[in-house]
């Protein structure tokens, strides 16, 4: 199938695109940089950045068969957008190409305009793309599990249907998240819901858990086909943080009393969900939507999990409880279903102290290459 | 109290804005000009245009002791939208700022992407010199009834307590609106929504219907003050394109069957309206939601009115009925709830022949100024 993957340099884009690539699917891997300046913009850079697009791109390709093309876009130029659906026309595309972090879009005003810009703006062209050049095309979105907050209600796939005084009807399910980058993910579904019964678009929204690991089969343990690793409080995911500040044996820093609740799921997970999504593809004019994530952990207890695994290796992290810096319930219920992926065969990689260990191991032996600096929040919400 | 409002060169703001003057607010009135520029662009330029925006808001100083402010400012440019928060220091924003035509959203890429970027960009950058200038300052936000849809169920004013599995929860009411403007609407309070539960911002979200009508107190029958009176395809609201099309006998266009039901308004209600919501401000983390309209009629009802009303001035013009050129249903259950006005004193203004024989006399002594190429619809949703 010919694939396009958007945001192809980025902590998922890169991993999803080989991976892609090695199932034998035709992928064009379109980036624009974003992720990258942004960090270094943000003094935030990942460990061991791997080589830019172009050269891992070049890499893969002189070691595979299963070759990948590359091209650099800004999706958010909507000539040059419509230029690669022209030449390329995909069949499938996966769209990864937004600001995906929550204290990002939080810093301040000129932060908060371009995640809305780039997010929205990026989405709209995308549509826009498929209407004109071919309707089937099956677009794959990243939501988040963001999205539904925390309801006091279990949260379903997308969907709920709602009886209210003696009458039914069936509706997304109500979303409300508690930072710009969540709202843009609850808005441009609003935009792809709407294309989807207007002009018949194909859409899955993948409404993803906070991902953690840095390893897939096709990196092959290789440094040039590393991920992006963001470890920061900016573009760090929580789990990805807690390993690394475990690591060199600081403090695992909970937000408030780390009784939040979340789906999480590892990378691998990731790509084993793109890869079933991108087999099942809706009808015309339907929008499925997919929960994503494997486990449910409260932040603290991620945070007493990494502390068990790095005691295997002789290493004895505090854990350090600060002000939420965020404005988030602590304590609500938080019951999640994802049965979609189940039933579509997900085989899940648990979290535990072996995936755990590998992840120390590693970053362990990049211990030097570590900024301390850039592990304590200085984003608030307040 | 001292209040802005944005947007008030338009068919609502100009009105909105003469209407505080005279209650004795002190008013700076804020516009970009953008109706006027998108109408002329268009080809579709409103019955007898009225005076420059400066030239009328100086026609009404210099015959008024409630005098207007008035500054040229797009809201989409965040330093000068931020320079008149800092120097009038509102208490209440009255936010009409947005591009309001459900046809204009839908002609391409490029009108897609300009009401999109506006609505959003002039939403978020208002919140940020909301939050920067005084949290506490009451924002006024126009929203649609079309936000909602027409769901299978009544619709309640903006909140829906929800059933699930045994368990409970408040949400802001299921939305799904069938044009990207109304979407935008939706995208608007997702953002609004946030910013009241993270920064605690005051706002008030007026989920208006349809509005009709051209005439209000404060104009007296002066053409200089008259509102920007749109009768075209695409900014002509339904029963306004109705009346013209009854004062020239001929047909009045009715999409599809005509059996969508909508809830209208008169002009004048909706002076009263934000009046009142001015005078009863949510309290600070609130977003208040109102339904604002006064009658439901399916459009074909409308129609049957006109012509009625028409006939006693001996005018004959047909009902036509056409191809949908939107997508919507046309069948549907329509019951939605409007009684947090009526609760704050609204005294509505009923759809009846006198006042659409006054909109008729008005519209045949302009006769000769209508054209009639710009009635039928031209842009599809399909």
């Amino acid at each position: 199938m010919k694939i396009l993957v958007l945001g192809a340099d980025g902590y998922l884009g890169w991993p999803t695109a080989m991976k892609l690539a090695s199932d034998g699917h035709q992928v064009l891997a379109i980036d624009n940089g974003a992720r990258r300046k942004l960090t270094r913009e943000m003094g935030v850079p990942p460990l061991c950045e791997p080589p830019p697009f172009n050269e891992r791109v070049g890499y893969w390709n002189s070691i595979q068969e299963s070759k990948i093309e590359f091209q650099v876009c800004d999706i958010c130029d909507y000539p040059a957008l419509l230029s690669v659906f022209k030449e390329f026309k995909p069949e499938t595309v996966v769209h990864y190409a937004e600001q995906p972090s929550a204290p990002y879009s939080m810093i301040g005003h000129e932060e908060a305009r371009y995640t809305l810009e780039n997010n929205l703006l990026g989405t709209l062209n995308l549509a826009y793309a498929v209407k004109e050049v071919n309707p089937k095309i099956h677009i794959l979105k990243l939501g988040t599990m963001g999205e539904y907050g925390t309801p006091n209600i279990d949260i379903e796939e997308g969907y709920l249907e709602i009886s209210h005084r003696g009458r039914t009807d069936r509706f997304l399910f109500p979303r409300q998240a508690s930072s710009l980058y969540h709202t843009t993910k609850i808005q441009d579904t609003d935009l792809l819901y709407l294309y989807v019964r207007t002009w018949g678009l194909c859409v899955t929204d993948l409404m993803q858990g906070p991902v953690y690991g840095m390893f897939t089969k096709e990196m092959g343990g290789n440094p040039f086909l590393q991920t992006l690793f963001n470890y920061d409080h900016i573009f760090g995911t929580v789990l990805n943080r807690f390993v690394v500040q475990a690591a060199i044996e600081g403090s695992m820093v909970v937000y408030g009393a780390g009784t939040q609740r979340r789906g999480f799921l590892n990378l691998v997970d990731t790509l084993q969900c793109v890869a079933l999504a991108v087999d099942h593809p809706p009808k015309q004019g339907q929008l499925n939507i997919f929960n994503q994530f494997t486990e449910v952990f409260s932040v603290l207890e991620l945070a007493e999990r990494v502390k068990k695994a790095a005691a295997e290796l002789n290493l004895f992290p505090e854990i350090e409880h600060i002000r939420n810096p965020r404005v988030e319930s602590e304590n609500h219920y938080y019951n999640p279903k994802n049965s979609n992926f189940d039933s579509l065969g997900l085989k899940p990689t648990y979290l535990n102290s072996e995936v755990l260990k590998e992840m120390l191991i590693f970053i362990l032996e990049h211990k030097g290459e570590i900024n301390e600096e850039i592990l304590m929040p200085k984003v608030s919400w307040h």
